[in-house]
């Protein structure tokens, strides 16, 4: 992200992104300056480099990508800034890591507007403000009208594990508890919702959030207990079990009446025809934890008010099939797949 | 990028991506392993979690991102995907880092052919073996037809500095010599050519590679005495050294005869009303070189493949204005701005 101040300033108010501003010219400084710099401002990106450099201490690593296309961009909770910061510095903090920098990649449609574009990179900067993150390198492409829908982002974080720490999904064990961090299904809905809000009354709020001090306080208590994280995003809960099963080579059985879902949610999930489960999350988590500290864990994630509502709901069992299965609320039992198609696109 | 072998395989020859591919359920555990993995492949990947792991030495690292919107997506010399691994690989490297690892975030257009997907991946895949790079997370959203223009990439790299090194747009000095490594245009005009193949004879191919080693021997003979290395993408390199000029306070004066151009790009931007100095370049770059090591660095640049036809083509001076100044083939003198517009959208 090369820059430098210009005297003449971006028309933020009422100007729009046009084809120049992604030429690598002076028009692409004028909006890298007026608008990221703005509301990113650090000091790795005002050294103008196509590069930032940091200093790391021996040990381990992550690095995460993610690209975001939600629509639309703006939806309760939050938009697609504060989204394509909170979910990826998310699954840096699923490792147990703990994240230090975000790259970000815009890709924008000629005519998008400034002013949408300063309230999304606003957001970025809260966003990884609030979570200790900087931003530190970039890049703007924009493409002619018709080519993307508005703007999709691509983030990428990187993170330090403590030493010894291997959560990874082939870690789970029989006999391991299945802790949720809260209630199910907020940020699928609050999008769907938003795009059918002729037919639908009731404002769900994407439950959009870093999840960083939350892992910090389980993984003081959990420590090694602790197994496999994962943010349920794409695929919901149901995605992220499926997964873990066929990983660690196991099955999961999951108790109905435990699992925490918002009666607003759940009503709107019964009118829509999908089930909580297989809906997208964007501040919540799952984690797979040993039996003797699983208890411990579990009080330690409601201290924190990301995790005021997280359960325990189910187990990891011996199954061949790698199955996860439910005991419904009625008594019955249910086998939890993936989706096969597409339930909401661009939840995300 | 989560994901796992399944029986059922992908029709990669005759299907084609739906927004199912991007659902995080079955589908889009298929295409990851079926196309991706298959291209990728490396340790990091098997373990199928959201982000990868990997040891670090102590010291002091780069990051840098770009995102990927060339059109055509194929084109001689190279296609999206070569470009992405290329072009980020070359931001790291121009820090004078050694590039380790690198994420690539997928967004699709429903209705992209997989057999184009897997061409591409696959391009990807010997670009970063070929750099020695591993691709080490991705993930892939799909948008809906006419929301994306077939397929958009954006990559992102880390790499470690060796000690004490520090090159960036502010270590320009007055006497420094300024070396770029072969002929310029080439990338922009082989897109260009691609785009009006109607009107155009000549095949003109992308520059597009990696320069890792070539910088490795740059770096061997000049140490500290490089000051600045940029490779001259979008803008050219006019706004590369127009940045520099700015960051580090001084003009540049140029020789315009001393300027490597390929016969059949300069008479393609004759035509097309171009000059190659504002034309986009993928495997070329600018290097201010400290006055007293500039031969032996650009005797050294001429012994790589990369490096042979490199050229001394000026000098950093004074200039309060900082400006690019150019001394013509015929004797005259031009200020060599920024360009202010966009020349060719869409041109990496």
């Amino acid at each position: 992200m090369s820059v430098k101040a210009y005297q003449r300033k971006l028309d933020v108010e009422n100007g729009r992104v046009d084809l120049s501003h992604g030429s690598g010219g002076r028009a692409m400084a004028q909006l890298i300056s007026g608008i990221f710099h703005q509301a990113f401002g650090n000091e790795w990106l005002a050294r103008c480099n196509d590069q930032s450099a940091f200093d790391v201490a021996a040990g381990r690593m992550v690095m995460t990508t993610d690209g975001y296309v939600v629509s639309p961009l703006f939806f309760p909770g939050g938009n697609i800034g504060s989204l394509a910061v909170h979910g990826t510095i998310n699954d840096v903090v699923m490792a147990g890591a703990r994240p230090l920098y975000l790259s970000a990649s815009f890709i924008i449609e000629e005519g998008f507007r400034f002013s949408d574009l300063r309230t999304i990179a606003q957001s970025m900067g809260a966003a990884a403000r609030g979570a200790g993150v900087y931003i530190i390198t970039g890049d703007t492409k924009v493409v002619e009208r018709g080519k993307a829908d508005g703007l999709f982002i691509s983030t990428t974080g990187i993170g330090v594990l403590a030493d010894g720490l291997d959560l990874s999904a082939d870690k789970a064990r029989i006999g391991d508890r299945v802790l949720v961090s809260g209630s199910l299904g907020d940020h699928g809905v609050a999008i769907m919702s938003t795009r059918q809000h002729a037919a639908l009354r009731i404002e769900i709020v994407s439950d959009s959030a870093s999840l960083h001090n939350l892992v910090a306080v389980m993984m003081a208590v959990g420590g090694s207990g602790i197994r496999v994280m994962r943010d349920p995003t794409r695929g919901g809960l149901a995605a992220a079990l499926n997964e873990i099963a066929h990983q660690s080579g196991l099955g999961f059985r999951l108790q109905e009446a435990a699992i925490p879902v918002k009666p607003a949610v759940a009503a709107t999930c019964e009118l829509l025809g999908l089930d909580p489960i297989h809906v997208a999350n964007e501040g919540k988590l799952v984690a797979i934890v040993a039996p003797h500290t699983a208890d411990a864990v579990l009080a330690a994630m409601k201290t924190h008010p990301l995790g005021c509502d997280a359960a325990d709901i189910g187990e990891a069992v011996a199954d061949d099939h790698k199955f996860v299965q439910m005991a419904t609320s009625f008594g019955g039992g249910r086998i939890v797949d993936w989706l096969s198609g597409e339930q909401l696109p661009r939840i995300c």
